[in-house]
């Protein structure tokens, strides 16, 4: 573990050159009364300290608190926490402490914290979210990273989950398995990543000779539209065994919802994979281990993508401030509800 | 909101006696050589402003950071996040930041964390638990206080659910209900939440003239073994209909078991609550309100929890420490699982 980076400060560059603090700011500033001698043993010793002798970098610098805020929006804590545990992780490598804020929703709460987190002189802050939802940006003058929820503000730092490379990584599982027609269930209509998932597994489909089957279904995260779903493919033929709609894979937009949909298979008598196959997505392991059988589905890597906001903040904190959103990739994990028991 | 409170120094004592620090100083040690009605002055005004001349708390006064350490060692975050959002809400009314250590059941990690806390002068430090299973007290200069999981040291200050009253709570609702003879299914043999539950189940139901039949069935938190644990008791007779050991309920330790319980109940043809009833612990929605039907059961009021180890850290930090371990009572949360759809 290196030590902590502690800022250069005038009185270093003071005690190495042998003056005063206030000769090295005449010196460094370029006035006062000076020997030469005296000026260039100042600069030289800035130079190998590292000290910068330019004003507002200098007050940067020397306001370095060794602390960041870690903004969150998310009461249950389910995709928030992972984030906040990744970057928690990578700011302890480096020494920094982080400073929970929680806002659960509520603006003026957010904004308090905000404040707060500003008073504390934070050296940046971290704003995760509870969905992959863009969210207006937030007004500090410190550093800021977007982690999971991006910035509606493309300008911004922002780091999420490549939704369509891990639909594109499960249409392709699905492909190696030898399935050829899917069905896709999404979560709630009026959200992003329904869509997003939607229109990457249409692509990946489309490009490995695949048919999505039929109308993209939305309704709500949960286990109980999981189970209507299934009803609904089955009224529209699409789970009737030999009819002309039939499908041999479901794919839904979350672990919950397939969970649900897989307790709904059951029911109805279906075997899980050997008469439809069936994905998750999150890895939401209470849902997609607790499944019956297990769920293949994605891991966001949400963790990795707390540990890359941490980094970025960092770097824009050292001046190297990012712009633009990047995209982490997450891993398909292939278990029963595609690959079976054997 | 109120203003922060900003530590009383002797430089406004001495601003508002009319002297100098010095003199206040001298006032206030009772030394140095000042006349009787200045030294009555500073007297007056530092009882004012509340200024504490003792040396020690003074200088515990000056050294305040209004910072609080959070330091936990769960990863799901389940129980802990609760707690600690309980915490954060209420440190954050008494404008005290709360600076975020998640150890992660990691020796090293922790004593790393507790270090970091300590260097960066934390006020306290909140230590919470992913169980409630008693841990070793850490060594820490600053006031603690042990959330949900309480200190193995009676002498420290916890603060935890108290499952007795939240099974005495489940018991007097089934007593309410008709019920006379209740089955037991625990989690984890090896946890002392398995069998204080167990326990007071069995106070409960001989005070109030029920029956807990046969021995209590233990482990693991999850719905697969509330999923055995239904076909074992099944076995041995208490689910068989008109049986000698027929039992009208049974009450699981958590809501994961319950819902396994419950799934299998419901496969294995019996109605809940119509032909046994069923009960849960914890209110994890995610469990109790997905189970087919919802699930009966204890909110341990975590956030409540959190809230009040907040209030006895800062009690502590103001110099009044609180010695032993305090209950937070729970509610009993009535669902269809016992009471039916009518």
């Amino acid at each position: 573990m290196s030590e902590p980076q502690r800022p250069v400060r005038i009185v270093d560059v003071a005690a190495l050159a042998g003056v005063s603090p206030s000769t090295v700011s005449k010196a460094l500033n370029n006035n006062g009364l000076l020997k030469d001698t005296t000026r260039e043993r100042v600069q030289q010793a800035a130079e190998k300290l590292g000290f910068v002798p330019d004003a507002a970098a200098r007050s940067l610098q020397a306001r370095r608190t060794y602390t960041v805020g870690l903004l969150s929006t998310d009461s249950a804590g389910r995709f928030s926490l992972p984030v906040v545990l990744g970057a928690e992780n990578a700011l302890l490598a480096g020494q920094i402490s982080a400073l929970l804020a929680t806002a659960r929703h509520d603006p003026v709460r957010e904004q308090h914290h905000i404040r707060s987190l500003v008073s504390r002189r934070v050296d940046g802050i971290i704003v995760t979210g509870r969905t992959t939802e863009p969210r207006a940006p937030i007004e500090a003058l410190a550093p800021v990273v977007y982690a999971f929820a991006p910035s509606t503000d493309p300008r911004d730092a922002s780091v999420v989950p490549d939704d369509a490379d891990g639909m594109r990584q499960m249409v392709e599982h699905l492909r190696s398995l030898g399935h050829r027609r899917v069905a896709y269930v999404g979560g709630r209509p009026d959200q992003r990543s329904s869509h997003l998932r939607y229109d990457a597994t249409v692509t990946a489909a489309q490009e490995r000779g695949m048919t999505v089957v039929g109308e993209p279904r939305y309704g709500e995260w949960s286990e109980r539209w999981g189970r209507h779903a299934v009803d609904m493919l089955t009224g529209d033929g699409l789970l009737v065994e030999d009819g002309p709609d039939r499908v041999d894979a479901v794919v839904f937009a979350s672990d919950q919802i397939a969970r649900g949909g897989t307790d709904r298979l059951r029911e109805r008598g279906m075997r899980v994979p050997e008469d439809v196959a069936v994905t998750g997505y999150d890895d939401w392991q209470v849902m997609s281990m607790a499944s019956r059988p297990p769920l293949t589905t994605v891991d966001m890597r949400l963790e990795t993508l707390g540990q890359r906001a941490a980094e970025m903040l960092l770097a824009a904190v050292a001046g190297e401030a990012f712009h633009g959103t990047e995209l982490v990739t997450p891993r398909l994990i292939a278990r029963e509800s595609t690959l079976g028991t054997s």
